[in-house]
């Protein structure tokens, strides 16, 4: 198969990396059936359309490799873009976001033959977001108090919002429609602090073993409490209960314990809530300066855990008394990497990306249960559970 | 002499107590002289004035029990107010502010006989700050690139302004006026946060080791920077250069380092950068709500330690893109205290505490050195250097 050949090639460039400081996102695009002709059906206009899912994968940026491994063996030759000997026969430029478009631009280029072809970080996340609000259903949600709602988004009244994404560090962008937008904000306090000051806290070696301690530990073990400072009672003039936080790990000072001697759940928990709520409090106070109700929050670090979704909703509720809106998205950890899929359209004109409608809503449902929708645990690379099914149409 | 002569229940009312979560801050008057009756002017209208000096002290609120023997040595026994024994002989009231004014005043009663008359912690910390920013010359400064400047404060132009007091956690007022105040806002991302992920971290055992180890540190060795992952180049479409802090710990995650590894000097400074600088972050935006132009940061959080008055400064500085100044007060950490003190006069009209502008402006020049003023240590509980020249008359 020549890898010039126009179909091939339109294979190969639906795949979009968007490579952050810690995790390695990958959308791809499978088509139905075992290679790309499968499903392909050519309709009235002369345009062939192939229906298939779009496909997520994530990797951590220091094992890069296993990144480059599963392009290679799972989308190349799956395509059959190999050489026999394993390496790219020819150069083939692939939509890349995020700062390791930069930084690892060679080693893609000298491993794979990939060329990047790099859209900007900001622009990719909130084609991404738009993309999904736009026409996956059931994508958007809020989650209070143990319910979560699905949110119906009126494509008319869908802007201005606020997009916090949540990777290694914290970005804050108002979204004022397609392609416009701006970073007002962000914090350095991200989703890198919660597993960089909890892998030297507790051990934990991944991200995953740390949200499933934080799962069991219980955060008044460690954090100062305003009761703890007023001996039981709250502040209640100026409306902080004795339950609130008052100072995060506060109590690690008066203890007289060691790190040791804490319960590495408890820690996982309090640095969860410190990270959750500080969050949700610059993003609420984000929100005010541009009178934005509504705060869409993504990224990697979410990963639809109750708990995180949950501190940072009451964060937002609270710090504006019930104005502004936390809602979340199913697709939270690949905004970027799905803004930068979808720009092959908005530049080549040469295809389309069609969602199914009907049947993605059936897919969607199924990953997602029913109302009572409860944390998927990540366990392996693929998240095949997110799939969208989806069609391309090639002129 | 009897503990019920008016002279003498007036020295003894002259002591304040702001008992936090971390720390014990008090203030207290010191006549002029070895005893009470030294320095005492019978001035025209019949009250006697007595001149002397408002000194400082602080204690870990877990060391209580040497708070508690420093007033009954150091206060009460030169007052002549302890039994032989060594209790004291009837109850005085005392005015204590805090959550440990809840938590301990039974604790204070048993000991040493003294009531608290529990003034509110927001009500006297504005009363601390108004009082100093009339009253006592050379109070407030600016800090920004290891320049220190004075900054003289219209009394007529001195509302409204943010208060930001960094305890063990952090309290934001908006303040219009006397007694015209709000809490708006807070974080519990404060000192107790930095001094209780400090001890985990680096097995320090006091606040003063952990900031003087943060002076030696290097944050770039564990905080992930926009060139970290932009591979050295910046982000510079939306004003990122390649040496902010992308994510604060953020490298601890692809070190593959335990947390022995690490130099406690750069951990240190990670984390004291990321807590001066989130509470920066987290003031502008709070001034911003309101139209604040002058944020003043209080609290012992600070301790005129450059590097920190310099995070807070270039935060806010950055994010009001140089519309908000933050300003710093020289006596920082006695905010409540003082507010508690000089809430004597309020109540009672029995007595008026009058600063000697002129002998207090030379002791102010005399404990600051010059406008190249650095930071001095504390070394003891005693803050001497700080004490504050001043008269108090009895009616």
């Amino acid at each position: 198969m020549d890898p010039k050949d126009s179909r091939f090639s339109t294979q190969i460039s639906h795949l979009a990396l968007d490579i952050g400081g810690t995790l390695i996102k990958v959308v791809y695009f499978s088509p139905n059936g075992d290679n790309c002709e499968d499903g392909s059906i050519v309709v009235g206009n002369g345009c062939s359309v192939v229906k298939g899912r779009l496909c997520f994968a994530k990797f951590e940026t220091r094992k890069i490799d296993d990144c480059i491994e599963f392009i290679r063996f799972n989308i190349l030759q799956h395509s059959g873009v190999q050489h026999p000997n394993g390496t790219a026969r020819d150069k083939f430029s692939v939509k890349a976001t995020g700062g390791g478009a930069f930084k690892f631009a060679e080693l893609f280029k000298d491993k794979l033959g990939i060329v990047f072809d790099k859209e900007d970080e900001m622009h990719s996340l909130v084609c991404g977001v738009n993309f999904l609000l736009k026409t996956v259903p059931r994508e958007a949600f809020t989650y209070l108090d143990g319910q979560k709602e699905f949110v119906q988004i009126d494509h008319n009244d869908l802007y201005p919002y606020l997009l916090v994404n949540i990777g290694s560090g914290v970005s804050m962008i108002k979204v004022d429609g397609d392609g416009k937008y701006e970073r007002i904000s962000g914090t350095s306090l991200g989703g890198g602090t919660f597993l960089g000051l909890g892998k030297l806290l507790t051990k934990c070696k991944s991200f995953d073993e740390l949200l499933e301690l934080s799962h069991q530990g219980n955060n008044r073990v460690i954090d100062m409490l305003v009761g703890d400072i007023y001996g039981g009672t709250d502040y209640s003039k100026i409306g902080l209960s004795s339950t609130a936080i008052a100072s995060s790990f506060g109590k690690a000072i008066s203890d007289g314990k060691e790190l040791e001697e804490y319960q590495p759940e408890d820690v996982a928990r309090s640095l969860l809530r410190m990270i959750s709520n500080n969050i949700g409090q610059i993003a609420y106070l984000n929100a005010l300066r541009f009178g934005l109700k509504r705060i869409f929050f993504g990224g990697f670090f979410i990963r639809g855990l109750e708990y995180t979704m949950d501190t940072i909703s009451v964060a937002v509720h609270f710090w504006s008394r019930g104005e502004a809106k936390a809602m979340f998205l199913r697709h939270e950890g690949f905004l970027g990497a799905l803004g930068a899929f979808t720009s092959y359209k908005d530049q080549s004109h040469s295809n389309d990306l069609k969602p199914h409608h009907h049947t993605m809503q059936r897919a969607v449902l199924k990953c997602s249960g029913d109302d009572n929708f409860r944390h998927t645990p990540v366990t392996g690379n693929l998240n095949d559970g997110e799939a969208i099914e989806c069609s391309i149409s090639l002129v």
